[in-house]
């Protein structure tokens, strides 16, 4: 058969079969391949993989349980419906143009997400994910993370000129760079003549200057205060190679990746309420039950969340099940709140960005688009594991209530005003996902395992990568599982 | 005069003439005046008095010498054409859709500016001031923003901590204190169980997690060679209030502001090509000879650089010449480089920001817009004082050899390469402008002595306040010259 596909172009040729590693932010597999596959989760390493299968010339099918694709790539609008196990349907009203992506929602610039949306063609803009202006509530106590940071920089600046100084380093470093230091600390704490913090106007004005040199905050408080203020997780957020700034997303909606991606799979490849009931491992082939009826194909990609995977019966072996059991599922939950006004522009003159709290709503996040639009909705949390447990076992409204409760910690009463409606995510509690993302107790050997392929089945997944719960670990994921496939498939040809 | 004017609805009422202090960003004069005003210069000052007294209802002509309104708001594009003083001109061969805001780019969240945008309905966008993938060049030496940062604050940490282990602070503060402190240093510097600091992955990676963990960056240098790389500036260079994350920018150009101010005031109020020769303070109003004709009105407001308004003949005093040489005009210079690929994007992955230097370009700005389009567009340096005069004194060629054998240090030879088309500005050579900004030896009585009319002509422009350099700084300058001529008209009306 193959000999056959040969001649008429479709078989992989000699020349097609010498394998090259892709590049990075370049991928495609190079030479043709003719095998089927079928792929179990149409989200995003599922698609990913179809995608770049597809452009190598396999034929695939995707299964998913769910009534669209996507998986926690879900970008919620106005008409939308969302479902919970067990729990109440939530109807999306929100005003035209304002939409919520409950799943991923940033993008770091090193990321291979942002690859695809360039060669999908999807506008990105700028997420902001540190904000001056935003505040920090920790302890009780709201100040803009601004002044806290200029606070906390300013009394290490001090503390370290101080023991400098008093020749406390004079064993470690040497006079000259003793020097070097102090005029860093000067700049880096805006240190007054002698070397100590006295407030600066990095802290912020009550009003800014203009034609008069505006009116700078209060002096700060003691460094004891400041210290018992605990900002410093906060203040250091986006210090991680994850979250530095700036940050992406695509424009209008993280789901774009979704739209285009099926869009360049093939809509009628995805068969939609297809939930996988059984898999068997063929000697020729992969033989996957579904609700609805069945698909034979050379080869199976099963991109579905892990512990969602291991109650599916198959004939994999016991490893596989015992595996697929090793990661956790974390709860994640997250509130979009719509308003008439958008009073944090307005009134607080914050454009993105994101206020931390040491409040079991964790974050709120500021839109990074539509600026100066009549309507605007807020992240109100963006928690995980016991905060988010916590919430999901709400109902909707009490979730609200409560979110609402905590916010008007922060912004003060306007924040239960004016609220035009609200969705709120439990990911623990979403059909066929169970789970923001999952936490290996150890990336052990059931980790490397699930790398291989079980017979014709292989694994894909951000639980796959050390990416987890980022998009760019399911595409990275899918990258390595094609390209591992790709190799099988043209030196078995 | 004003009766019958009242009598029509045109001259103030009793109840207008109460007069209400405007709300910062939502400014409006409450009465209506019915006087008339002429305004030198359609700067962004100029533009902005003309634009608040026409809504209400004041009579304004505007005189501007250039053939087009914005003064340093100024946008390039293909087709335009830059004019020097006694230099050579330059024509702007952008491609579609390519600008180059070749004098103010970025707004700070807090500013009018962003009233402004709202009210004129200028769409806006991040304007990314703070890049952890931008470099840092300094000593000759290039790295990523985030690595000198990690590791500037990875040693400070150490050091901190390490002082305080050895009682250094003990007579400066509590032992609780102490472990509080040690917490946050722990996090700040990523600092290891010993508290020292090992490097971080916050210093980047040579090949960022995947389904791998990546491959960090090599360990960081000794304290000393760290402390000898002198990053300090570049890395604190976003501490300030006025450049703190996030910025914006209006989409598609600075020049927006300029275009909807000139359509809300209407371009037919503007004189252009219009330089004034002669003021003249008569007791019912005032005399502005320009070339090409003469404009009598009740008021006037000189929105000018003072260093230009003070070669002007005129009637106002020798305390107001005076007054006006004060300030000190400074040079500034940037030059736009459009490259045929984003390769700072596809190579780098710097997508916006800053790469600080202590080369004479000072920085490298990188787009914050139009992220993967085919072409895009550097600003190659952004300098003053000395710098930009000694790029200013340079040939347009010259000036972009310069500039890109500077920038090859940082980006290597791909920086020469496939540069499509430059423009330079040397704003100390601009017909009629002949600055970047002013610098006020002294914020003194000249300073306050032009806040105040010389008769009926008032002083307006960033020169007048403590934004100098912004557009916040003209515009509320002009808020408060508009405010104090419209007390004046309906107290005496």
């Amino acid at each position: 058969m193959y000999a056959a596909m040969g001649a008429l172009g479709l078989a992989p040729s000699e020349q097609d079969k010498k394998f090259v590693a892709p590049r990075a932010g370049d991928f495609s597999l190079r030479g043709k391949g003719a095998a089927t596959v079928v792929i179990l989760g149409a989200g995003v390493a599922g698609l990913t993989a179809a995608y770049e299968l597809g452009k190598a010339g396999y034929d695939c099918t995707l299964l998913e349980a769910a009534d669209r694709a996507g998986g926690r790539n879900l970008t919620l609008r106005g008409g939308d419906r969302l479902d919970e196990l067990n729990g109440p349907t939530q109807d999306v009203t929100f005003g035209q143009g304002v939409y919520f992506n409950a799943g991923p929602a940033r993008i770091a610039p090193w990321m291979v997400t942002l690859d695809y949306c360039r060669e999908l063609g999807i506008p990105i803009e700028t997420f902001i994910n540190d904000n001056a202006a935003a505040y920090v509530h920790t302890n009780g106590r709201t100040v803009r993370s601004r002044t806290a940071r200029a606070d906390m920089y300013g009394y290490v600046a001090e503390l370290l000129a101080k023991a400098t100084n008093i020749g406390a380093l004079n064993r470690t470093i040497t006079k000259a760079d003793q020097e070097t230091l102090l005029d860093f600390l000067r700049r880096f704490g805006d240190l007054g003549p002698k070397l100590e913090y006295e407030g600066s106007m990095r802290r912020g004005f009550t009003k800014y200057p203009a034609v008069d040199l505006g009116t700078p905050l209060d002096l700060p408080g003691s460094l004891h205060q400041v210290l018992a203020a605990g900002t410093g997780r906060a203040i250091t957020n986006n210090f991680g190679y994850d979250q530095a700034t700036p940050m992406f997303q695509p424009v209008g909606g993280m789901d774009a990746i979704v739209a285009r991606l099926t869009e360049a799979v093939g809509q009628e490849r995805i068969k939609t309420g297809a939930r996988v009931t059984k898999i068997t491992n063929l000697h020729d082939g992969v033989e996957v039950v579904h609700e609805g009826g069945s698909v034979k194909a050379d080869y199976c990609i099963a991109a579905l969340p892990p512990h969602i995977l291991a109650k599916i019966p198959h004939n994999l072996g016991a490893q596989v099940t015992t595996a697929l059991r090793a990661p956790v599922p974390v709860a994640a939950g997250k509130i979009g709140l719509e308003y008439g006004t958008r009073w944090w522009e307005l009134e607080d003159r914050i454009y993105g960005g994101v206020t931390e709290t040491d409040l079991d709503i964790a974050h709120i996040w500021y839109p990074s688009h539509d600026y100066h639009a009549e309507r605007g909705l807020l992240v109100g949390y963006y928690n995980h594991e016991r905060d988010a447990e916590l919430y999901g076992a709400l109902s909707p409204e009490d979730r609200r209530r409560r979110a609402l409760t905590q916010g008007k910690k922060i912004h003060g009463e306007k924040y239960r005003q004016n609220v035009l409606s609200s969705v709120s995510i439990a990911w623990e509690r979403r059909p066929h996902i169970q789970g923001g993302w999952v936490r290996w107790p150890d990336f052990d050997s059931s980790f490397t395992f699930l790398q291989r392929p079980a017979g014709r089945v292989y694994f894909a997944g951000d639980w796959l990568t050390h990416l987890i719960a980022w998009q760019a670990g399911a595409m990275e994921s899918a990258r390595g599982v094609v390209t591992r496939l790709h190799q099988r498939v043209l030196q078995s040809a």
